[in-house]
């Protein structure tokens, strides 16, 4: 579903829109007849802010389908997904700060170990720490091959990302990590003709690492993924008329916003108190701000139900702080739905709570829990038509039509 | 909306799907206040699924369209009736084990009585018995035109089904019934160049048939309807990576499911038992199970409000012996309503229930009812999302990006 018609209502004025995203928001019941995570944690702040707005629950991409965190952010940030398929590469390495231009290839890379035959016997290598990744992330800064320029930067544990410069390069390349162990790593294999010269070269990348790497006990193979360039998507700026920050622990999140042109804010500490006091910092200088909390989503995928809802009740706790800047519309949700009993995203709608003082429609539920959002006064829309809600809201769409 | 995104995402396992139809399910209070058919039936069995599952309502095809059967049930099965128009002239001919392969033209056809004037008096020529039926479509069966090969075939009653085999057929020709007595049967009319030749075979046909009729009483005269083709539709198989069965009485459901690529079951019997029974014998052999209830539908088209209230307590008390199968989703549905007030097909939104024990996030609702599932968690989807949440709630569809 195309946003394009907001183009011609835009509107200025001086309205502060907040998204604030609980990774991984939606829960099931950990037993049966029981209550969610969002439904069993405290949250006074939440749900008073429930009973003044209106609720509803959003589907991430389409009715059935699991979104991965790329896609599920850009549903939020109103891109259907499916018209714009961004390599997970190309987010998570602009996220850490490599430049990703038009015609560069970036992809995700695992360390791994490969046994005697050259066989996967860890996919993550062990899981080997910060402090082990990095200096071999630094050896294989060092290899050369072709004509191009390829930029290596280390994420999190046996993660980095990567980039290929130079011409005649394409995208489209399948991943090479054969997802399970006891395999070979596969060969990058180009899915068209135009993105074969590249295919090629990563190729030969990944002979030299495995070279360099050979004599290391865990980290003795690479994988690669999610190969992708930059999709040139429509910025914020001129999409909604917004100016927009992000404000977001994990290269990720931060990747995708500033694909869509977000200015991405730096700040010390990991809590939500954290993020929503660097909210306060760059406050006056925009009109919109993405705030992101990544560990609803970690607690799920890990399986701690009571975790998650722990989680969600510190986020509650520093709540205050973001409302006392008074934003004009305030919008919590999730980009999916992370049920600790599933240990995984799934496709379950996610809670949508929208809180607009000055315009929004109030519905009859008090709290902001699944139960609640099946029935609120939003019903159940696409991820992608929020931020048409959120600025309308906020005052900032004219009349369609006279 | 289109599906195709689905098939990058399909997952094999072990799974067990069922979709049982309840056919015009949805209906109309009989009188201001009261409950609908659904509402006032006896269903404990129902209502427990509804309280452990999800409710919902499902658009057959657009917001206010009433739907014929042919289009509902390709809804249902994930295929956009709007895309993908199907003669219901096909549907039924295959149904009834014509084949209709690409380049065929197959019709429905009527007897009719005809008078003097050659006006119809009867457009269902006194719905005449099968035993007086049979014996005249022989005789039809004799009849030549042009170079073309044409098969006929009695379905029930007054009706039967026609195939036309041969060069440069089209099937885009208009009805022949004029829908009231007192006019004459048209001619077939092509709605453009292709089906001209066609269009005129089956005049000629038409004319033929009529000479021959010419001394019964009743059943002097013939009308055509719902000519089409094999619209080559992409297969269960392919599209959803499920080997399906079909459970159903009548040749229409059982011929749009063959055309889907599913395999019919043969059985004996009529009742829900019955055809539980013929489910639990195919059970181990497939992954779905599309089983068709049609008497809730001719209850409605009879503005038999107690007797299509009766039909959905014997399914309900049916219900066990299908669930002692252990499906990992089971969804109860209808195609479309048929509210008995109405005495017809409508638009209305039909009751959707999914229930799916491992993965279903459950809502508040806990019966089976149309106003219950106006509360549901899933909302209101288009019939064609259907197929995607049941195959996600069966654990067969990937996380879409990473």
């Amino acid at each position: 579903m195309s946003t394009e018609y907001l183009g011609h209502l835009l509107n200025q004025n001086n309205s502060k829109i907040v998204l604030l995203i609980l990774d991984g928001l939606g829960g099931l019941p950990i037993q049966t007849g029981g209550p969610t995570s969002l439904e069993a944690a405290e949250t006074p702040i939440m749900d008073r802010l429930a009973s003044e707005g209106s609720l509803g629950q959003i589907v991430p991409i389409r009715p059935g389908v699991t979104p991965g965190s790329g896609p599920a952010h850009l549903a939020l940030f109103g891109y259907d997904p499916l018209d714009h398929l961004v390599g997970r590469g190309a987010l998570e390495a602009i996220g850490v700060g490599l430049e990703v231009r038009a015609g560069d290839v970036a992809a995700r890379g695992n360390f791994c170990t490969l046994d005697n035959n050259g066989k996967i016997s860890d996919r993550r290598a062990g899981r080997i720490s910060n402090e082990e990744a990095r200096p071999l992330v630094e050896r294989l800064n060092e290899i050369k091959v072709g004509k191009v320029e390829v930029e290596v930067r280390h994420l999190r544990e046996y993660r980095f990302a990567i980039v290929m410069r130079g011409k005649d390069l394409g995208s489209d390349i399948a991943d090479t990590d054969p997802q399970q162990t006891g395999l070979s790593p596969l060969a990058p294999k180009a899915s068209n003709k135009a993105s074969e010269n590249a295919a090629l070269l990563f190729g030969e990348w990944i002979k030299k690492a495995q070279d360099l790497l050979v004599e290391e006990e865990q980290a003795n193979g690479v994988t690669l993924r999610g190969f992708g360039s930059d999709p040139e998507l429509p910025v914020y700026q001129d999409k909604y008329g917004l100016k927009a920050a992000c404000v977001a622990v994990y290269p990720m999140y931060r990747g995708v916003s500033k694909l869509v042109g977000m200015d991405v804010v730096d700040f010390d500490g990991e809590d939500p108190e954290d993020e929503f006091s660097a909210v306060d910092t760059i406050w006056n200088d925009y009109d919109f701000v993405f705030t992101h909390i990544k560990k609803t989503d970690s607690m799920g995928e890990d399986g701690n139900f009571v975790g998650k809802k722990g989680i969600i009740k510190s986020v509650d706790k520093a709540l205050p702080a973001l409302l006392a800047l008074k934003p004009d519309v305030l919008v919590i949700t999730g980009d999916h739905s992370t049920p600790a009993r599933m240990r995984s995203h799934s496709w379950h709608p996610v809670p949508l709570l929208l809180w607009a003082p000055e315009r929004g429609l109030p519905d009859q539920q008090v709290s902001f829990g699944e139960r609640a959002c099946a029935l609120g006064g939003l019903g159940t829309l696409p991820a992608s038509d929020i931020m048409s809600l959120a600025l309308a809201h906020a005052g900032r769409l004219k009349k369609f039509g006279a």
